[in-house]
């Protein structure tokens, strides 16, 4: 979509700088763009590449005003505006209602008319699918689901009986919605399954990623907040609760019953324990292992950077000797205390 | 379904204290169950819900009865009972025979007359389905697979050519039983694929959870024993053979041809290597790093558990110097020994 | 299919001692061999099974032909040599072309006619689809999406708009090929996606595993290089660039803006941040965890391998002591080196 800068300023707050009547049809990394691109800097990083950009605009903050060698998009958050006016530039196309002839939807499902339901999709009784939803290729939409206005399950995505997705949802191929959980009770050696009673409830703006899984509630329903991001190749078990825009990255893990608070961030590969109580504000880093409930705000890591695996030999030697350093630490110290040669306070 | 309590007090071999004629038709928690509701209680955590709960009966320990407010079901492990009680109130529908119009059935297939073959599946050329068999939408059975009787393939199942699925099993939406691993033999720089001639069999009872996949063997057949439990996300790689009610949690991964035990459980997030031996009893926690063989039975745990990150930054630096700081100790050790002074038995 | 020892051994570049007019039509393990069957000795291990084998002949280096008690193919390399012969007897079913009559498939998308597309896929506008190109039950081939000659995508595979795949690609069911990243902007505390313009690239002979998923670029493009080998159940995220032959095993995710480099092997579920430099030749162990960049070639590893819990409980509880453990031995040293008693000389 083409539009002046004239134009852009207004939609996105911006001071602009420069001829107003020039045109961008597309965004673009400020050292491929060309005279029909619009570009940004927000990472101190690329600023090299701001003084030989062939951009037709640049987004940036006043501070690199000076920099620039084009015309210019003044404002205090260049990445997000930089986000808002790729949106612009690169809007999703309208849906159009209708439905693919191979679809196969039940008689009782409730389908609005402007929605569109793809082709080689299946829609089971008493599903109800809201305006604008757009159903891509292959998708599977169990009995009783409910799905919100404007959203996206872009292609195979299955949703099981039951579940309920908010607005404005973006639902990645392959992610699977309100399976039977892992529930089971212990037979003498064998394991004997638990029905999964509840559902899998999905607020407004919720994504989910490539083959990710969101289970049903045992007794009760899982519960995905508004704004939650969860990327691909995530396991969310039964009865979990994540609060508010919390983002989780990818190939994570958490089990049952854990609840997650409002504007976490929780990073790539991070596995969470079940029955966890994770505060508001908790960012876990990237492979953090959580055994215990996080209740306060705050920054939390673990696990060992590699290193060469020579080095990290000798040190899982030692790892493993770990108890018998301290012990053999602390009867030296003891033994110099006891020849009166005076230590320090901070020994434990 | 709704049963009375002496109904129920039969099927699940319970002592009921109460009204027998009581009728309830569902299960619920204890902080959440109405008059028609059955409750349990098996972990202290709920005692305080006990005594308010508004459920019809309970099932409990004969050391809960004196707290109960209602009717109970006495029992010596209430969660199995409550499991039993579950699946009769709210059984799986019955399968009806049949084909969806819209399944792709290949002519050389043969399918038990009481099996359910869904809406957009594909049946290849030779696979047997036994009865009472549900394969649900969007199905890909292989050419020349076997499915044993009362099987249940939730949807979007796909079983790659010649996999065998035993009795009663459970397998859920993505996963993928019986594709070609991961062999490749080096040929300079490249790889070049080596074919993989085994199958993925499955014994009775296995379940296999969402987007796992179960490859085929190199030579020979990769093997899940009977009442396997493998949840969701998980790789289990050429070869592998697991021995009967091992269960693994979520995010796990087991390299080719290591051989897992029979009752073992697996907890979330934990990778194996390959070419090891894992014994019968053996017991993973979470996120446990496997690169040797355990054959003993016990309990074994790997990984750093989170903590804050500034902590945890100097912990890491101070895990590269471990090396060092145990060949200082041994020094320091060793110079007052020189010295003569006296120290315990136990350093290394 | 059936071979001479004579046609093998030509095929192989191998040396033949033994019958040349010996037929096999399969290849097997030692120990499992019959007489129609050919086997090889590669790993030292299976030694014992050499002696006792059943094989009509063996693949092997020239050092065990005098323990061999049967036919031999003689060469430097008998796994590779393996491989080929696999192959050989093996063979992949030529792909007849065609079009299943429950294929979806756009009047703007090019089909070669050699090319197959199975049952119950969708081609969307503008795709192309290169000669001899499998594309099995289930697939979904996104608009202008491009597929080379030879590739073979076996099920359920789905390629998002756009993304281009090679020559002679192997996709393995439930890959996603191309979706749009985890890519957003914070706005205040939402997050607001940004669009993800670029495309996913994958070169020849590249292969992608069960359920894996290959994001496209946010800007520019995802680069796969040729003979790259992605196992199952991998993310690899948006504007990742992977060189020539690099395997990565199951369970590894890849974060945005990483650059790994040729001839490079990822172990299982190993974890990368973002924006990496990652040299040629480097190789992780399993579970490694990746943090910052690694130019230079060479072994890397991380992760602390699975113990008796007990001793991993008491060796987690030093590990968080460890800045003071190193504190005090410090300490120690310096109250022992103010005494006069002289110390070695490589402390930190």
């Amino acid at each position: 979509m083409e539009m002046t800068l004239t134009e852009l300023a207004a939609g996105l707050g911006a001071d602009l700088h420069g001829d107003g009547d020039l045109r961008v049809c597309r965004v673009a990394e400020l050292a491929h763009a060309d005279a029909a691109s619009l570009a940004f800097l927000a990472d101190a990083r690329y600023r090299p590449d701001l003084k030989r950009t062939s951009a037709a605009a640049v987004i940036l903050r006043p501070g690199d005003l000076a920099d620039c060698p084009v015309a210019a998009l003044v404002c205090a958050d260049p990445h997000l505006a930089f986000a808002r006016a790729a949106r612009l530039l690169h809007p999703t196309p309208p849906v159009v209602g209708g439905r693919h002839p191979s679809a196969v939807v039940d008689d009782q499902a409730r389908v609005d008319a402007s929605a569109w339901i793809g082709p080689l999709v299946v829609v089971e009784a008493g599903a109800e699918i809201g305006p604008r939803v757009f159903v891509g290729p292959g998708c599977v939409i169990g009995a009783r689901c409910r799905i919100g206005e404007d959203s996206r399950l872009v292609a195979r995505v299955t949703l099981c009986e039951g579940s309920v997705v908010g607005k404005r949802a973006l639902l990645h191929p392959g992610c699977v919605i309100g399976r039977e959980g892992f529930g089971f009770a212990r037979d003498g050696q064998r394991w004997l399954r638990v029905p999964q009673l509840g559902r899998a409830v999905l607020g407004d703006d919720v994504e989910v990623g490539v083959n990710s899984a969101v289970d049903r509630g045992a007794l009760g329903d899982t519960l995905i907040g508004d704004g939650v991001k969860i990327d691909s190749l995530i396991q969310i078990g039964h009865n979990v609760a994540i609060g508010e825009n919390t983002a989780m990255a990818a190939c994570s893990g958490v089990s049952g019953s854990t609840r997650i608070g409002r504007n976490c961030t929780i990073g790539g590969a991070v596995g969470m324990a079940g029955h966890l109580e994770i505060g508001d504000d908790v960012h876990f880093t990237g492979m953090a292992m959580v055994t215990r409930s996080f209740p306060e705000s705050g920054a939390y890591s673990s696990g060992i950077p590699a290193m060469p695996s020579a080095e990290w030999r000798r040190a899982v030697v030692r790892f493993r000797q770990l108890d018998d350093l301290a012990r053999r630490l602390k009867r030296l110290e003891e033994t110099l205390v006891t020849n009166d040669q005076p230590l320090g306070q901070d020994k434990t």
